[in-house]
C-alpha cells in the first residue's frame, strides 16, 4: 500500500479564481487536474496565517496555563482558549503570538519556543496556525483589547485542561492541537509512556 | 478575573442572511449585539459536522494506527490523517465514523468509543466535529472510494505520529486534536504522567 514517491495521489492547480471576500477570508475556485489526468474545481478559504501560544505560569498550586475565555460568533458559546490570532501585515510568527498573547492577557513571555506549523484545515483552508510555547512571563496589568473584543483571563490548572479538553468550554479543536504539541515537546520521544 | 455567569462575554444573534453557497459550504452573515449593546456583523462558515476516527490495530510491531495518506486542496500537499469526512444525510455521528473507516481504508471496527466533540472553529465555523476511537478491526479487503478520491492507507507505529505530529506529512491539526483526546482517553486522569 506504500509508495515512496506518492506521485500516484497529486493533483496539480491549473487556474484559480476569487468567488467572495470578507474582512477575515477570501473563498477561491480552484481547478486541479487529478492523479487520472480529470479536472475537478474545488472551493478553498484564504487567509492570513494563525498564532496560538500556550503560556505556561508557575502558581502557589503549581504549573497552570494562561488561558482566556471569549465568546464565539461561529459557534454562537464561550470558549476557554489559549491564547491567539491573526498575524498582521509584515508581522513573524513569534512575534504575532508574543503580540496576542500581551494584547490578550496582559502578560509578556521572556521565551517564545515554536511547538510546530500545522494546517488548521488542508481539505478547505490555505493557511497556516503555528503553535508556540510562551514561558517566563510578566504581568504588565492591562490588556489591549479590540473595541469588540470581550475576554476574560483565567490560569487554569495544566491537568485540568488535559482532563477536560474536547468538554465545554474547552472545545476549541485547534486547542486541542496545541495540547498535542505541547504533549509532545514535554514527552520526547513518547508522550503516552 | 473570573465570574461564574460570564454574562458580560456573550452576545446575542439579531438576525442572518445567506452570502455565499458552495458543495461543501455555505457563508452567513451574522448581526450581533455585543455585552455594551453595539451591533457588529461576522461572517461566519455553516456546513455538516464531521467524523475523525482513530483506529488503533495491532501489529507484529507493537499497536499502530491506520492512517490515510491523500492531496489535500486547501493547503495543497500530502497529508498523512486519521480517517474521517462529512457527515451524510441523516446519518448519527458513529455512523458516519464507521462509514468513513470502511469506505477508505476497508476496515470495520468491532468496537467505536466515542473521544469528544469539538467545534473546528468556533470563530468563523458553526459545525462540529465529533472524534472517535476505533477498535477490533476487521479488514473487508477494498476501498470504496469517491471517484475523486486518492488514498493511500498506511500502518504507522503510535509512538511515530506523537513524535512526528506537527511536522509533515502530518500537518493536519485535527489530527492533533484527535490525539490529544485519545491520550486523554487512554491516560486519564493526567498524559503528562
Amino acid at each position: 500500500m506504500n509508495n515512496k514517491s506518492h506521485g500516484h495521489l497529486v493533483w496539480k492547480e491549473e487556474s484559480r479564481r476569487e468567488v467572495f471576500k470578507c474582512p477575515i477570508f477570501s473563498l477561491r475556485e480552484t481547478s486541479s487536474r487529478s492523479p487520472d489526468n480529470e479536472v475537478r474545481v474545488f472551493t478553498v478559504i484564504d487567509g492570513p496565517d494563525w498564532a496560538i501560544v500556550v503560556p505556561v505560569i508557575e502558581t502557589d498550586q503549581g504549573q497552570a496555563f494562561v488561558m482566556v475565555r471569549q465568546w464565539r460568533h461561529g459557534s454562537r458559546e464561550l470558549s476557554l482558549e489559549f491564547p491567539g490570532g491573526v498575524f498582521e501585515a509584515g508581522e513573524g510568527a513569534a512575534e504575532a503570538a508574543a503580540r496576542e498573547l500581551r494584547e490578550e492577557t496582559a502578560y509578556t513571555p521572556g521565551k517564545i519556543i515554536k511547538l510546530g506549523e500545522m494546517s488548521p484545515n488542508p481539505a478547505i483552508m490555505s493557511n497556516r496556525v503555528h503553535f508556540f510555547l510562551a514561558e517566563e512571563l510578566e504581568y504588565l496589568g492591562n490588556q489591549d483589547l479590540d473595541d469588540d473584543e470581550y475576554v476574560d483571563v483565567e490560569l487554569v490548572p495544566i491537568e485540568t485542561v488535559f482532563q477536560k479538553m474536547g468538554t465545554p468550554p474547552y472545545i476549541h479543536a485547534l486547542m486541542g492541537s496545541a495540547l498535542a504539541l505541547y504533549t509532545a515537546y514535554r514527552k520526547k520521544p513518547n508522550p503516552l509512556v
